[in-house]
């Protein structure tokens, strides 16, 4: 497979949501320290770990989100298990859409450096990116074809009160980021445990993606993210990283990420069906 | 020597400078499409040209600045590229205060990921950090005894004007983020080409370091950073990256960069003994 061509328009990700019956991202946080005891005996325990939990999980998902992170932790190593991860998700799973979770962001040469890292190098399909230095340290993310950024607005974190909710902050991003892009190369990032503050999120980009972490682990509620996110072409990726990936610290760790992926995937189904 | 002594306060970096007379960071943004021609038939072009400017400068600066996009970029590579030559800083240059040049922020469990990679792994004695997600994103990397968080307030780019200066969100975030933190554990990025600002900033964070790039080929001026941000213990790092590494592209790079190194250290030897 030409790796050059792997890429996803709005119209064909809504595609795969609806072929797929699910808007779920799968979140590799793959950690050393939580991943099955008998994988460290392998010689990538990082890799085997996320090549098994992307076999297991891949029917059931529109999205896989290595976290950067956590392989950089790992320095050098953690670098090779994650080309080797996004190689072969690129390789084996052609309707994935494939999120680079790096929030990066710099004057316009650096940031120029990151885009050619994460959209080029490694070949994903688009890369979470914070709003913090405006315009110009968001512009070279979008200077590929057929590649998204995904911006931070509203995140799920307990600090999203310090800068973001305080003065209206989140709601500026979006107004003003609105005027540099459009909902073909631009997704947000809005946390699910603030799914109330959607319906208001909405009236600004009633048109973009909305990448929703904090389902799960963190306490964000799926219903409540359908109900006051979901547009006429869906427009939300849910994802989900520990409550899948570690569902079980034994052997049959894939086979349990597969249930807990199908388990979210007929919710989302439903919720497809009622609110589409 | 040992790794794990690698520290320095507040006081040690005051030393530094008086010292040293140099208040001179040196921007290792290395771009292998700008490296010396002859440099590309080494094993490892980027730590070789790495290599040799820090030997050619390391007497006329007190810190080194490695920018993680240009590293990135690289890949694997890349990611090898930098380790070596944090290592060789640390093993070569006990009186240099290094900085992970990585703008990195996220969720609590995440930004524990990139304290350990940055502060543990490869041993940085700091990071720019972004403050978009407030508080939760910023403690882990102070949870390191003698490292460093450097926070993003006013950066040197044009889209500084988007979020930062438009609703004063740049001071926000230096108010409230000196509730978290001390001056011996925070530093704050100031973009030199905002000299006329800093007088202003000092009045909200009187003893804070502040990291300050843009002097050189972003256009701002050392003589206006000295005599509007400079406190009692000078309380300034001016990085020059471009204006020095790239001085010659040929084989007399690292004469040419120390030259440069030295002509900054010269000015900086008079505006210390001006303003402090």
């Amino acid at each position: 497979m030409c790796l050059t061509e792997v890429k996803m328009t709005r119209t064909e990700l809504f595609n795969t949501i609806q072929k797929k019956k699910s808007f779920l991202c799968v979140g590799l946080d793959t950690d050393i320290t939580k991943i099955p005891q008998h994988l460290l005996k392998t010689e990538d325990p990082i890799f085997e770990f996320n090549k098994q939990i992307i076999d297991a999980t891949k029917d059931f998902a529109v999205s896989f989100k290595p976290n950067m992170a956590f392989y950089e932790t790992q320095g050098v190593k953690g670098w090779i298990s994650l080309e080797k991860t996004i190689n072969y998700i690129n390789q084996t799973c052609p309707d994935i859409f494939t999120i680079a979770d790096a929030k990066r962001g710099d004057i316009g040469n650096t940031s120029k450096m990151y885009a050619k890292a994460f959209l080029e190098t490694l070949n994903f399909d688009s890369i979470t990116v914070a709003p913090y230095m405006g315009e110009d340290s968001v512009k070279p993310f979008m200077e590929y074809k057929n590649k998204w950024v995904i911006l931070l607005a509203l995140t799920s974190n307990e600090g999203s009160k310090d800068f973001q909710i305080g003065n209206n902050l989140y709601q500026q991003v979006l107004t003003t980021s609105k005027s540099w892009s459009s909902p073909d190369n631009m997704m947000y990032v809005v946390g699910a445990t603030k799914a109330e503050m959607l319906s208001d999120i909405r009236k600004i980009v009633p048109d973009s993606f909305l990448l929703v972490p904090g389902v799960g682990a963190q306490g964000g509620s799926l219903n409540d993210v359908a109900k006051h996110g979901m547009n006429k072409q869906c427009g939300l990726l849910v994802n989900s990283s520990r409550g899948i990936i570690y569902a079980s610290s034994g052997e049959n760790f894939a086979e349990k990420a597969r249930e807990e992926a199908m388990k979210l995937q007929k919710e989302m189904e439903v919720l497809l069906a009622q609110y589409l």
